[in-house]
């Protein structure tokens, strides 16, 4: 079976006001040929079809247009599931209607274990969930993180899993390929949402969305797709494409496709710019300039935008800034050092006793969760 | 063929800040009851399946098991189209797949001549239109009022109607019973959405929505099935329920239901109601009360909730007020006494001939579209 997998197309998403659907449309009309041409079986969207639970209408128009090519027009096999970007209602809309054409979307838990069986492959489509839904959802308060979520969702699957059949798991979330990255000190705030790896090694692959660097997780049964496009100036490196995967070679490569408009980000001095000492040759692409000297420049946006209409974003380029910021391996400092360094660097004063006392009882415990 | 004709759910809908998805839920599984049992081939829903453009994710879930329990469930097929609260994009989302089990929409003008044919019968689905977009899409500048444009629409559909078979149209619109009522005088501001039931003539049935009072107009090919509910309290006197056509002997009837939560509306002392002079059974019913005498009560609304746990409006009832009021025919008196009168009773005092001409520059004319 040939497999086109892609995610995270957020639909509707602006970026620095800028309406991106025409982005959007001209990115999958490459898909679409693609698909069409390359004799694809079925199509994967693994989460956050739309960037937001209230789409506009000429964002929902696309997104039903899209489906409508891939699934009606082109008669693609595709599942679904929601990522946390989308609602949930909004996106099991008509599905009971869509089974008919081979069209399957979950964006419930109940139903995280009956897979859906294409040929000899048999899929698990996991929704995006959170700590507290699982919590409720498996009336299990010991569940703290979304690695313990996940946990429980594979276990469940595992019941039933036919190990005979090649098994795919679609989900939505932040897997981390690295033993360092699953830490659980209090300040690692942001690894709290990090799913290990190891949750899935019983899938013979792991689709997924949420991360939008196709290459956020180097491992040879799970992957992402990335997203459908660069949506802000922390991916100009990232490339943009999807998977494809081929059951019957076990071959995953990935399809790099070419926006409509780049994404350049650039730092120097306003005067190379505009006496064009520096130059890029793509003048349509979307660019974010940070350009020291700049003071006492009238209107220098203008300026930009006479070299490069589409500049989004110009901002004055501070070179002492962060200066004295040095690399640190965080896995050797404890939770006192950081709290201290931050105060000492923020304030440019010593902690007291009382605030460090303050800080680990806000921190340490049932509080330490973000979404 | 047996139809059961319905509309104006307005799924979403709140009243006073109340939100009334459980009483849509309760009156929807009656309808499902009654679609059950009394062998009905075909729904209609003539628009107004929504409250807004931007429903609820709840409200989204209601509206979509509805349509999952009637065309999938009941098996029966199901004919909707747009009204002026729905979004088109959004009622159209996964219209596509929805064919397959004969569930029919459609939100689009470039459609309404080609008819969704059932047995010996063609429907004709006209979406709701107002004026502006009428003159965009015919490329006519002359249509200058909701009847132009349905006439419009009419003639287009006529060009290719089959009359040896049934012919029914399904619209959301404001209808007209009566000669008066199609009074093109630059007063009848309300009157202006207005379409003449005559634009109709050609088809065997006109299932409609948008008025809310099922016996809005009084005749043997058009009618409307009235709102799901009652939605304000001038509803209060109305039927509620749907309509059931039988195409082989032409017998068309309307059906009530009875809502979870009846509305009344009283006039009264503060006395007699909180002293139980006045009662009325329905303790449960949405109440809104308009009584004298409340001057100096604290807290007025919590003793009469007591009474009534569900009252929505209490107001003071100012008896003296619109004493003056008489009524009139407004087909005997001209613009000018109208306005004079109006300018007499609000101001006090005679019109000028100044204003007399403003008013006229201002109300005839173009200007005289209300959407």
């Amino acid at each position: 079976m040939r497999i086109l997998h892609t995610g995270d197309w957020h639909i509707g998403r602006k970026m620095n006001g800028l309406d991106l659907l025409e982005d959007q449309e001209y990115i999958l009309e490459q898909l679409f040929t693609y698909i069409d041409k390359e004799d694809i079986d079925l199509v994967v969207v693994a989460g956050d079809i739309f960037d937001r639970a209230n789409p506009s209408q000429a964002a929902l128009k696309l997104a039903n247009d899209a489906l409508v090519k891939i699934n009606i027009e082109l008669g693609k096999k595709l599942i679904i599931i929601s990522g946390n970007h989308d609602s949930r209602e909004r996106i099991n809309y008509g599905s009971e209607w869509f089974k008919s054409t081979d069209f399957y979307i979950n964006t419930d838990l109940d139903k995280v274990h009956e897979p859906v069986s294409i040929d000899d492959v048999d899929f698990y489509l996991i929704p995006h969930i959170d700590v507290l839904e699982a919590r409720v959802y498996f009336e299990d308060e010991s569940i703290e993180s979304h690695e313990d979520a996940y946990q429980k969702i594979v276990e469940k699957i595992s019941k039933v899993m036919n190990k005979d059949r090649t098994n795919i798991a679609v989900g939505h979330l932040y897997l981390s390929g690295s033993i360092e990255s699953d830490s659980e000190r209090p300040l690692s705030m942001g690894l709290s949402e990090a799913v290990s790896v190891d949750t899935f090694k019983d899938f013979d692959y792991t689709l997924l969305g949420h991360l939008h660097h196709p290459f956020a997780v180097n491992h040879d049964k799970a992957f992402y797709s990335g997203s459908l496009l660069k949506y802000s100036f922390s991916e100009v490196k990232q490339p943009k494409g999807f998977r494809l995967i081929d059951t019957s070679d076990k071959k995953v490569t990935f399809v790099p496709l070419t926006p409509k408009h780049d994404l350049v980000y650039h730092q120097g001095t306003f005067e190379d710019l505009v006496n064009r000492e520096v130059t890029f040759e793509d003048k349509d692409a979307y660019y974010k300039f940070e350009l020291s000297n700049m003071a006492g420049i009238s209107e220098p946006m203008s300026k930009v935008r006479l070299l490069y209409p589409n500049t989004l974003e110009l901002k004055p380029l501070i070179e002492e800034q962060n200066n004295d910021l040095k690399q640190i391996d965080i896995s050797k400092v404890n939770d006192r050092e950081i709290f201290e360094a931050f105060i000492n660097q923020t304030l440019d004063r010593e902690v007291t006793e009382f605030e460090f006392e303050t800080f680990k009882n806000y921190f340490v415990g049932e509080d330490n969760e973000t979404d």
